[in-house]
């Protein structure tokens, strides 16, 4: 793994807040557009999978990194190198199965809410960032891993961390077979 | 004007390229809920005023910024600071009127429409960035001056340039007496 911190690299950095204000815009107008969270929910995650099959293309230009070898290793991968370089925070990493296919990204701070209070009572399913579950799913696809992302907890909704549960749904030998 | 580029700002900073794509997913959301592009367009700027409005605490606050003394001034804060702190690009300043209230921001490269081929033919009206002009409208309007923000060019659009036309609408001297 490695990169060159040049100036192009520099050029693809910006301010994190204009971001996070357009996202809540975003969130904001599917919630006038959709009555129900469960909705709100799954476009927000089929907005993300539209986003994660075209930044995967991004990530692996950018990051250089090499084929991952192990799910435990694609976890590593997207908590400190992917989330590192696209929201700029590093969630821990902690494997929920004994089959070794199950993690969780934990965020001790999320970085998409600098901005949000708490969900308003009417909107209490809502799951504020599920775009990123979108992204992680989409971006795994398009490097033939299949994999359910969902938050497992949210401070938004009073958890005392934000986890985002990862389950690949095939083992690496399956995936040889099938590239 | 000084900042310290301490590890609190390097925090703020966030890839590109997941923003731009989420806009994206933003613009293409409203071109689903409205018909009309004058509609996708005034919603987009009515989102950005929204967002303008609070992101003035943040620029002024990181930017550490003085008082602008002129529009000239403010113009030149606009596009060298402001710009680069949220975009991470650099538009050029030109002054279109005698009277010194009309600015041109024009950019070369425009970040956000990195992954926009062009408009597709029944969106010929789409201003696809207008919710920048509403976050300038939004900002200005909270350090008391009002301004009308409009694209006056966009590359999207077949013009060799993109440019934000902002004219200030009252003078400073006015300013003073409302402050």
């Amino acid at each position: 793994m490695s990169r060159s911190p040049g100036r192009k690299q520099e050029n693809h950095k910006i301010s994190r807040e204009l971001f996070v204000l357009t996202y809540g815009a975003l969130v904001a107008q599917l919630c006038k557009d959709y009555e129900k969270d469960e909705d709100v929910n799954a476009c927000l995650d089929s907005m993300g999978y539209s986003i994660g099959i075209r930044l995967i293309d991004d990530f692996l230009a950018r990051s250089a990194v090499k084929k991952c070898r192990s799910y435990s290793e694609t976890a590593d991968m997207i908590a400190q190198v992917a989330f590192k370089m696209y929201l700029g925070v590093t969630p821990s990493v902690s494997c929920n199965s004994a089959r070794g296919n199950e993690f969780s990204l934990i965020l001790d701070k999320n970085p998409l809410v600098d901005f949000v209070e708490e969900l308003p009572a009417e909107r209490a399913s809502l799951c504020y960032c599920n775009l990123l579950c979108g992204v992680i799913r989409g971006a795994l696809e398009m490097v033939h891993l299949a994999a359910e992302v969902s938050f497992l907890q949210d401070r938004l909704k009073g958890d005392a961390v934000t986890e985002i549960g990862i389950t690949f749904l095939r083992k690496p030998e399956d995936r040889k077979h099938r590239r």
